[in-house]
């Protein structure tokens, strides 16, 4: 019989942002039931969140070690496991669901460093898991039309590639108030080796290679602690050069004051181009150089977009979908990708729409050339 | 014990575009379960329907009386009734559902004549059930902000308000293909007395007087059929006069080619004005005599928003959230009226936040003004 | 031999704001000179401005008709007079100018009223003499390229018009303030019968007439005045309906406060749309119905825009040329129609793109039609 | 007695861009007479020239040298050369000028190398002449405003700057058809040591510098040839740290197809920030931390704007002023400049509002460490 997937929470207690974003993007498309979760390392908070949450007491537990243990031996257990805490807490709840026959969907970045990132993709591949990481942005209708545009060739080869992701929401030392969001990614313990770079610069070169296919070859990086006190990174400006010869620049940066969550990418081939900005995420500009730009749209009712882009819009035109909906993109089709498993076939090319483990390497080997680059004068640095 | 509220549904059945917009924002929040349906007058297709929503059989009806007579007797009985079918079929489910004491939420506009909404106003006010109707526009943060900034005298006294609603999908006779939606909105007997003054001009109306808290005195509309064969007005232009001595234009249309979802609306005071668009949802425009405009931005971190605003958003700035989100707004809170009863208490302000019946009597009212100010020779017709 | 044209000025002294446009309009291209002008009614202030303007002084008159009587004597006499006054001092300066043999451009509206608009356009019939009008918005080149999009028949028929011309500058009672601008324009007196309408709803007016080929035959219009004290309308909304069965809305105000000068258009058709904003001049949207919008820019290099619109741009794209190049075009072509008399020759099209007194009497019917729509209240009235 | 300034012109003959551009420019405000020039090195293509400019034919001379030779010994003699040539001819005619006593307003870059800057800075502190250049963007008002909103601290220190200036027009071989414009700048011999960062990326660096006060210390610089056969860098990436800990990005490119002219700036301080381009070149938005952003709009109403910003503007707010307006700005400052040594005074602060021989040395010294740093693989190099 047909039934819902069902899902468990790793983090996400009250007073979180992600874990509130993970359940709402799971919850949309009535695909994917939340039954469980360890949402906080008390068993108290935990429980007082899953109450909130409608969950059965006896499913909310005090440790993600304690949900797998437990949920292993029911009958209804949880199908996968979502990890929506901290950097330094992706690997260790990761491997062990990974170890214990369960699925993962895993916030970004991936892990807290490379070692971590090579050891979950030798364990996706060993236990043939399915394995989705939240790089939302690229969930979005309008990023898939253009990843399709460049794949057709309609582009030419791409020359010039601009990615940028401004915010200015670090501006000051936010920290120093206790902020829950700003006190753990400004923290090595916590976030690894960058801030700026770790948060968001990993978006914006999931969303440049994704969209373009090429891969970042070399790069140069002048990274800054505008913020006094700040141990880590919160702003970035980086010289990439691409596979094949394409050129670009990314900048990241959290004291951009002012900018909220400025993701955006501009690419030039040499027959055309595209612009596209997260903050108005519907839209997608297609330049030439011979007639005028179009606005291409978002919209389920134009038949003249790509499938992929199709696949991804739920509404017709003009009824904006947002940061949500490509959010629950993602978790659609990874839920996809589960029951495929449950009825034994293949997923579908749409339910493989999700960023995948190797992905998340790739992340964590563009942070770690970054930053070695920055520390070492700001010199070329190979990627990976 | 706490609990989700239960939702049965009427209508939506597989290829409608409305059902599926109502289950996902009644799914977004994780406060609301969809329990059974009679999603078809075919008891099969209502039945395939709610198979592939992982409804158990026996909960998906063929009609909706079968649904309020068996879920009546059931101690996990649904909390309340959602209409989600065309405008002549709004009445029927609702009358039966509040006089068996379910709660509704209705599709708008309410009904398919003054008749009728006066009827459902008369049986909300007797059984003093729950009843919300699905004006989603004014679900928006900064619809909420914009009402604020004028109820807070910031614009002073209202002048002028200039409201419109351009859409082009009915630019060819679109219904002749048999196409659903275009379908049902052009014939008489479904739609009721117009098309596109019914369909989007009643939403444009609701905008008006909910940001101003001001009533459409009297109209003069001039309705136009550009379509030939279509035996309703796809078009029309509307002057306005309020109580009190602003003036305003509202106009709407289906023939406006290349406009997708176009509500909009700019209103002007003796001390400053606003625009709002709603296919840029997240943006209001505060005008300014004695210096610069500002673009107010929806964003839950953004503490010098009004209250309304930041309990309509979930999301920090720059995460756009769009229809979907605006349109749950209205589930949540009428899920927290429900929750209230259910608690025994009084239900808050922001669980009120949810357009009544008698916003959609009001909205009758002004269609029913605006078919006949044109019938008579687009002369000057009071409202109500 | 070849020379550049002769210009004297009537009006536009100091502390003018129309008369130092005009001035700058004709200097650009370099085809025109000024020569002389009757700057103010004062003797003094006209010699004291035409010293600002490095005028001789013999050549600084004290008043239209003594400048048109002197110059005439001169055998390097200038060709045509330019009209900069408030609207009731149109007529009487270019009746004399045209009975003396000078060529006149006269700032708009064309007259006081009705019956001077169809003497003028007696007396340029009579004479031969060139005439043009400086309804300048209509000197875009985007603009021409709208009209030839519709004579093209790119758009199909047009069905409808809303053309808009929201300000705020009169949103307080700025003429108790002696501010010149404001003080004539709600003069009765010097103004005429309409503040709002005369002053830029006949510029509206004018737009939509020019672009799409069509004349409002009839129109509900429904005109306020807003301020406390003031004689004339600050505002109005008036439904139009066209020859040919488009209908259309127009409105103009003064009191839309945070507007500065936004006259806009959008028209659609049975195959396609438009959208023009005067306040970003050099972009065109064009709509359609089956793939998505298209950015028209203005740009000397953009080889595949009309020969119209060409000829009204002086810059590559991206340079970005406004209200002073449009109004410069009006001048230039202008000068070309006194030239080809000079050389004996037909003006070419592009010399012709220049308003005419027929437009002007168009306007001042249009006006005329507004007001008693408006004054027997607010009915369906018929222009011209 | 009062007079306008006398300017003679070389280069911009027939079918040039450039040189129309100054004339406009010149011809706009009324206080400059083009008096004479050397449009061509040939006799006849420049009385060519001339003649459609309506100069006597004893005033169009075959080579600057004539033209300043001649010059001299008239009692009407030109005031100031305006140089308008390829940069390989920029400093021979300025030299000239400058030893024979006349003002120069010359094109950008300076010159064709360093050295040659060097020594016109050398001549115009020698002779005390004016000498002015066209960075025409610096002359847009709302850069003057952004230029005094740092100056008073409004945003605090700076922090970051992103500088641009993409352009699309040599995306293909161009220069290859014979085309003018692309045909000096992609030739050493002509354009120098760069094509794109000279042609352009010198206004960006300009612009910059200008803003924020601030001067770039040292630069990262990758640029590139994507267009086969093409000598010289159609596009660049640079990274730029700031005296006093500012970090930016400057990249230009001529291949970005679709974009027009783009050059903008975006910059952030401790307490602020600022974005500005100049295809909308009328806004300028102000961002802030701590409350909504603002649209600054460039209006000779607004009183609140800063008095550089006023004095940079000729129409009220909604009037847009261009390319054109910007550019005759620096064209009536630098007749001022001349009028006040004719009145045997001190320039004002507005007639000083023109960029100096000193900004185009450091634009070429910038230039010169952005070819070094490339060249030398994109390393860490020094400005001047």
């Amino acid at each position: 019989m047909s039934r819902k997937i069902r899902m468990g929470m790793v983090g996400g207690g009250q007073g979180a942002f992600i874990g509130a974003v993970h359940r709402m993007a799971a919850a949309l498309d009535g695909q994917i039931d939340l039954v469980c979760g360890a949402f906080s390392s008390s068993p108290e908070k935990s429980k007082a969140s899953g109450r909130e949450l409608y969950l059965p007491e006896d499913r909310c537990y005090g440790s993600y070690a304690e949900m797998i243990e437990r949920e292993k031996g029911r009958p209804d257990r949880m199908d996968f496991v979502a990890i929506v805490t901290p950097n330094h807490m992706h690997f260790p709840p990761a491997k062990l669901a990974l170890e214990n026959g369960f699925h993962v969907m895993c916030d970004k970045p991936l892990a807290f460093d490379v070692d971590e990132a090579r050891e979950l993709v030798r364990l996706v591949e060993l236990t043939g898991l399915a394995f989705g990481l939240t790089h939302n942005y690229t969930g979005y209708p309008m990023v898939k039309e253009a990843r399709e545009l460049v794949r057709r060739g309609e582009l030419g080869p791409i020359r010039k590639i601009v990615v940028e992701y401004p915010q200015g929401w670090l501006a000051t030392r936010l920290e120093a108030s206790g902020q829950k969001q700003a006190d753990w990614r400004t923290d090595p313990k916590r976030a690894g080796i960058s801030c700026c770079m770790g948060d968001i610069g990993t978006h914006a070169e999931n969303l440049a290679e994704t969209i373009t296919g090429l891969r970042i070859r070399e790069l140069c990086a002048d990274l800054t602690t505008f913020v006094e006190g700040r141990p880590l990174d919160d702003d970035g400006n980086v010289l990439l050069r691409f596979e094949g010869g394409a050129k670009g620049i990314l900048h990241a940066s959290q004291i951009s004051i002012g900018n909220e969550n400025g993701l955006n990418i501009r690419l030039y081939g040499t027959k055309g181009g595209l612009h596209w900005r997260q903050e108005e995420p519907n839209t997608l500009v297609r330049l030439y150089s011979d007639r005028f730009s179009e606005i291409y749209r978002c919209g389920g009712n134009f038949g003249w977009l790509s499938a992929p882009a199709l696949a991804h819009t739920r509404l017709p035109a003009g009824h904006p979908e947002g940061y949500l909906e490509a959010f629950a993109n993602l978790y659609r089709h990874f839920a996809g990708q589960i029951r495929a498993r449950l009825e034994g076939r293949a997923p579908t090319a749409t339910e493989l729409e999700v960023p995948t483990v190797q992905d998340g390497l790739r992340g964590m080997l563009f942070l770690q050339a970054v930053v070695a680059s920055s520390q070492n004068g700001s010199v070329w640095t190979k990627v990976g």
